[in-house]
């Protein structure tokens, strides 16, 4: 018997689709979607921002990253502008028109971060941030869940299952690099990940490769890899100077590398009979 | 570069040394001591909890354990009493006259749970929990801080450098076991920490063989592992029925194994001129 | 500096192309080609193999896959048909005209298994089994050298930096799933090593999704994503009756799900440009 | 069901002993002693290690080592003397009258290093060689099996089993550290290895600190850490000058160091009822 019940195939047979509301048409997350979402790792200046949150726009992305709470190993790294970053998302999302996801690291955030963002990202670190999970099950939004750099796939799932427990089904898995012994890479994509997960579970799962890799020439194949194997989508880093972002600069694309990459993930998403765009035909969750 | 500073032993030379103040002379944790912490995995009743902490006492235990919000990987396990049984623990403690050590995972739990232990422990599944780390900087209390299950060394230091580096001096470290391949046992233990970061870090740092293992024959070999190799002591779990335990208790000993444990430890702790029972003579902080 | 050379793009700037002669046209194994290695774990007996042999042909593999002496973790499992199966291989490459790849695990057999082979495979255990590498550096005939179950980038490498080393320059690297703690699945694949090698080195890297993962329904979509990524071609296991297999039956595909999956392949490696089949078109190394 | 038999306690009850016969009393390794292998990595050259033959013999050491094929990750590192360091060995042996362990990498060594020495070494990295350990079951002498650095406990009893089901019951294990994702040190010893393996199976087994942590303030800690967990003895590498060692230096004891250690070790010895030494007091295998 598999312990988790709810994020089971088993409970669920038909794959959750996951909804989110924009001035023009929703975007959808889940079977059937191929989903990007991009920005960069941090949301530094208010300026820089806006100009990518366009650059994105243009380039075809539908959701944008915008972290102001980063969880860092070392206390004496960027942390994030915090709460003061929060009208510079306000303005982006305004500007755009796109949604945005953002990290949630401490419940005590929850009441700011909830008007302003579309997607609360649950971070790799935080995966079993039991009371933090607690939380995310009481809200009506969708919840990003990244794999613990450890966690087994039984473990992930039940971490969602104390969102889907809670009562919120709206949660999305990503696949975000595990921890191995190879010291080349940052992480270890474990793309074996994205068929099982579907096999054992209705969820949507999302594979970031930037994180996953630490190196940006190894993004795009990697992105590649996971639209093939049967992502749903793709979360991925990009600056404008990735030499002088704040963090994660050497695995971040530059914008024209984003726009090549997603020429290519277009022409997969239609090889595999999937909507790009993960823009709404009418089906809903 | 080390990334980490206040937790290297190039800021502090000398060893640091804990000391847990008690109604009779105060216990220490460091190096030259052999401390041992005892207890069942969770406070499941009063009766059996205040049963258990005589029993230990009596048994030479220098710090109770009594956890009562227990990190579970599933949302349908006991999750322990919460806030209600911290009357237990209070009685524990004025009974046996032992300080005691209690998990915190929720920042909002910290009022109720500072007044009421000695110890806080932060649990392996929030080593990167950071609101929490910069919370515990702030106390005046010591901090018992759990590898993560696949923290490098590193990392761990790190983590203990946000307490540090926010002001609380009290870092225990405490080794339980890093994640492998391995299936037999739940964790393997990681011997070579011990030498490691003494050799780094001026900090303490104790063995928990219970969670290491997983079974509860070998817990006694580790136990000593641990104490030959240089630890400042061990954190185990006894139980009075393991079979009736509702968590853990394949992985605790009886309270007549844990009797001849701490023989062993003992003449362990002599051949390597610790003082057993981490009591004071004089030395201080 | 590395510590690899002659596996490096600095020693080598231009793509090792690897051409297997036949009767027919030459098969190809290189950057630009996409080829697949298709067979049973082991050759079992006479008829079935004949008869897979012609249906693997039939559905458009390029080269086949004939165990004879595998290497099993238990001494009580089948350890393969040993030097009595060279006729069957043999036979199949006569009939179907196809090369045969087979792994090697023991110098003494080199001599029969020179003869009867077009590339000889040396297996996961035996990545650093240094005498046997000699051995194959002594050789002008294709080695394909699979990745040890935790072995780095850098080991592998260097392992294939022995045969470069010893004079044979026809080395093809095979990733098949590292070992993490992950218990769902049989291995790991590291998807990220298609374009590291593809970035370090020359060499042609293909990928097993069968030992990989060591479940059928995940073989087709790793193999997706291994072309996706970059990877030159594939090495499958499928079997006419995977639950009557002697070994590996869990993870081979059937030959109609062979059948689609290679229907999938080629339109991915259209999608990249890859010639599909691996023929030659006058390239050459 | 286990699926080792002649490794499990449950085919053979009793402890194996197994005992080296050398001029004076038999060397014993098993259950109830404590016997130290020593020497340096490899033979490098005969003045110095007759020198250092007779410095471990005059520390204590009850046995030698003397590597003459050494594995090496990189085609370009010092592979051992070879078949002319045989001579060497020879000439050790008859000065000190210790018994010799040496690695065999290759069975066509086989004649030469039987007549040789004293305990056949099969290395980590061809722990499931299996043409190697079919060998070594045709052999009346002594075999040490390192764990391989990815194995786990039951793929290592099963290396084992190959070796005692070709009719050679004289098996001892040695634990050398497994690999792991931490990056101070070279391995991660796993002491847990040692009651696990006490309890599952009737072999001895003993473990080697310099391999499995790499650096050498660290093998004496560990060393102490394995005989405290119930080691049957240690394997640990002594050079006279670490840092001109053609291999390993930074894991090797002084001459010094290691007389220190050796006490140490025989007061822990002493401590567990173990007869250090491991010479024989009448008991046989």
């Amino acid at each position: 018997m598999k312990p988790f019940k709810m994020a089971s195939r088993e409970y669920r047979e038909s794959d959750t689709i996951i909804e989110i509301k924009t001035a023009a048409q929703p975007v959808i997350i889940g079977e059937g979607y191929c989903t990007i979402i991009a920005g960069p790792c941090a949301v530094e200046c208010r300026e820089s921002y806006i100009e990518m949150a366009k650059l994105l726009q243009a380039a075809g992305a539908h959701i944008l990253r915008g972290g102001l709470f980063k969880p860092r190993t070392s206390p004496y790294s960027f942390k994030g502008l915090g709460s003061p970053g929060i009208d510079i998302i306000r303005e982006a999302r305004r500007v755009t028109g796109l949604p945005v996801a953002t990290e949630i690291m401490d419940v005590r955030d929850l009441d700011v971060l909830y008007e302003t963002t579309d997607i609360l990202q649950v971070g790799s670190r935080n995966m079993q941030n039991f009371s933090l999970l607690q939380e995310m099950g009481k809200l009506d939004k969708p919840v990003l869940l990244k794999r613990g750099l450890s966690a087994t796939i039984e473990e992930w799932l039940l971490a969602a299952e104390y969102i889907l427990n809670g009562g919120n089904d709206k949660v999305i898995l990503c696949e975000r690099g595990i921890r191995t012994f190879e010291t080349y890479t940052r992480n270890t994509v474990d793309i074996g990940a994205v068929p099982l997960i579907k096999h054992l579970s209705h969820l949507p799962i999302m594979v970031d490769p930037s994180h996953a890799t630490g190196k940006w020439y190894m993004v795009a194949p990697v992105a590649r890899a996971a639209i093939a194997a049967g992502a749903d989508g793709i979360m991925v880093e990009v600056h404008q100077d990735p030499d002088k972002a704040l963090s994660d600069g050497k695995q971040s694309l530059t914008p024209e590398n984003f726009r090549k990459t997603i020429k290519e993930l277009e022409d997969l998403a239609q090889l595999g009979k999937k909507q790009f765009g993960g823009f709404s035909n009418g089906k809903s969750n």
